[in-house]
């Protein structure tokens, strides 16, 4: 039995043990700093550990961000980089009930290192969704569309015919934004920064995925000053489109800020804090995973599954690379902002 | 019966039934379109009245701003300036037992119109205060610190060593925070704007009423930035100086903003939301007196009347104008803040 197994053990050693990673042992400049490493796995899976295989990976902000160290989470390094993506259970250790070969699982928290072919991981440390996932939807489930989900959920009581509103709408939390509202029967005002070509059919789009009204920052200072009164505001942008947004909460509503895309403070008038009584608020999917919320994640992914199953809910468009073109692939995640780069 | 209450009223009359108030017809200018009016009041007090003499009424900013017609406060016009002040009941309608002449009382809201020396106002309209307040401390106790206490009880639960951090420190509202902060064993880090001359002043004087920490705004955003983690702000200033106090909340802290002395957006971080998870607030004292809070309005003025009596809190300088001298007053409460206007 013992000369069996390690017979077994050497064989698959020859056939696959070894396997690609994306590695930094140095903050700067991703398509400088990562490089690809080749590691070996031991030929069985370890006590308490899954084997990996991830399946898709995309090249988020904060992935970026954490690369260059300007991100206030900062994996010990080396590390490997990515902290979202999906993958297939292949193989499970010897004592481990939970899992089983074929699942399909995403990283339980941040800071998993996603960028890589295969790995084993402690079981706590990935989290189990549907099968019915698409990969391209369950590579991108934990971030974008859980951080809208909990968002509209959360913060405001908001039933079917209440107004949210949001800025930054053409992102891919904003796009899960509107899809959601749709869902809910929420009423959701869609803020874009105006553009020079294409108005016409990005309101066109973002109406067909749910937005009732679309409308760019310019309008939301102009014509539609004090035609929203919203309960919820979504805010992404900080700067001057904050200012509006603010303005656009109807009383004791609330605004939520889960990004600064124009890098400005938020801009807020004191009016509506002092005579409209709303409320501002932060919100960090990263937190919200790290305190637990077991249950809720549960019936989370849950709906989302239902959602992505039944075509009310769609991924945005994806560029497609082999990890093989790592510092391609980076280049363009800072650089072109139209598709999110997803490593196949 | 009949004709001896006819004879009675008709002295009266004669005798006592006359009295000044201010009045406002138009918005505009308080120095000019206030204007000192004689009016009558019955000879009996009507059922269900009290008779209030006014005894003193300050002349605050937002007085100024209702009669300019910038507060989103807006009594029907003719009105009566003023929206603080103490008086003394002289008398009492025959069905009234909730007061008895000699009672001091308080408006129960604003835009009672304190303004004058007399007036008949209906028992829900007027709120007893304890006999131990002073005519100064009483006929001030409603706005600044009332909102003092309230922003120092309603948001976090602040225990002893906790520190509060604070900007336009030198207001009214900020000296009764750092009082009352003293009283309850609160750390309070008190900012002001820097002046060329008696900065050294206003550092003891401050320090002396219980801020733990005076420093100006530039020395926020110098070498005190990061050394403050507080879990209250309070900000009555907005603009650049609300940049400085959202970065000196402790996580999960709160910001409270209750005025907009730059008359600037306040500026906020937008780290300090989505990693600080701190919250912003407004507190606004009118509403909530609207909102009925009857025990604890009850609490508060006890409290108050405790530390008054005691010594702990004072009231600030005050100039104290006759009535007649309307248009001289409210030319200076504009023009000069180094006293409060207080109408006897």
């Amino acid at each position: 039995m013992l000369s069996s197994t390690r017979l077994s053990h050497s064989i698959h050693s020859l056939r696959s043990l070894s396997t690609l990673q994306l590695v930094y042992s140095e903050h700067g400049d991703p398509s400088k700093v990562i490089r690809p490493s080749t590691v070996s796995l031991p030929s069985s899976v370890p006590c308490g550990q899954v084997r990996v295989s991830w399946l898709a990976a995309p090249i988020n902000p904060a992935d970026i961000n954490q690369i260059q160290g300007v991100y206030p989470v900062k994996p010990p390094l080396p590390a490997v980089g990515g902290n979202e993506g999906v993958g297939r259970i292949e193989e499970v250790g010897s004592d481990v009930s939970s899992f089983k070969k074929g699942d399909l699982v995403i990283p339980a928290r941040s800071g998993l290192g996603t960028w890589r072919k295969m790995g084993d991981h402690s079981v706590d440390h990935v989290w189990p969704i549907d099968n019915r996932f698409s990969i391209e939807a369950g590579a991108t489930l934990q971030v974008n569309p859980s951080t809208a989900y909990r968002m509209l959920k959360d913060f405001e009581d908001l039933k079917e015919g209440d107004t949210v509103i949001q800025n930054g709408a053409n992102s891919g939390v904003g796009r899960s934004v509107m899809q959601i509202c749709k869902i809910r029967g929420l009423k959701c005002v869609s803020v874009v920064r105006s553009r020079d070509t294409g108005m016409d059919e990005l309101r066109e789009e973002l109406s067909e995925l749910g937005s009732t009204t679309v409308v760019t920052e310019e309008e939301m200072a102009s014509k539609m000053r004090g035609k929203v009164k919203a309960r919820l505001a979504l805010n992404c942008v900080g700067g001057r489109s904050s200012l509006f947004l603010a303005g656009a909460v109807a009383k004791r509503g609330t605004m939520v800020t889960y990004g600064g895309m124009s890098k400005q403070p938020l801009s807020i008038p004191t009016a509506a804090f002092i005579f409209n009584d709303i409320s501002l608020r932060g919100f960090w999917m990263s937190r919200w995973y790290d305190e637990g919320n077991t249950q809720e994640r549960t019936v989370m992914y849950r709906d989302l599954a239902d959602w992505f199953a039944s075509g009310r809910m769609k991924t945005p468009p994806f560029e497609k690379i082999p990890m093989d073109d790592a510092t391609a692939a980076l280049e363009k995640a800072q650089t072109k902002f139209d598709k999110k780069m997803l490593f196949v």
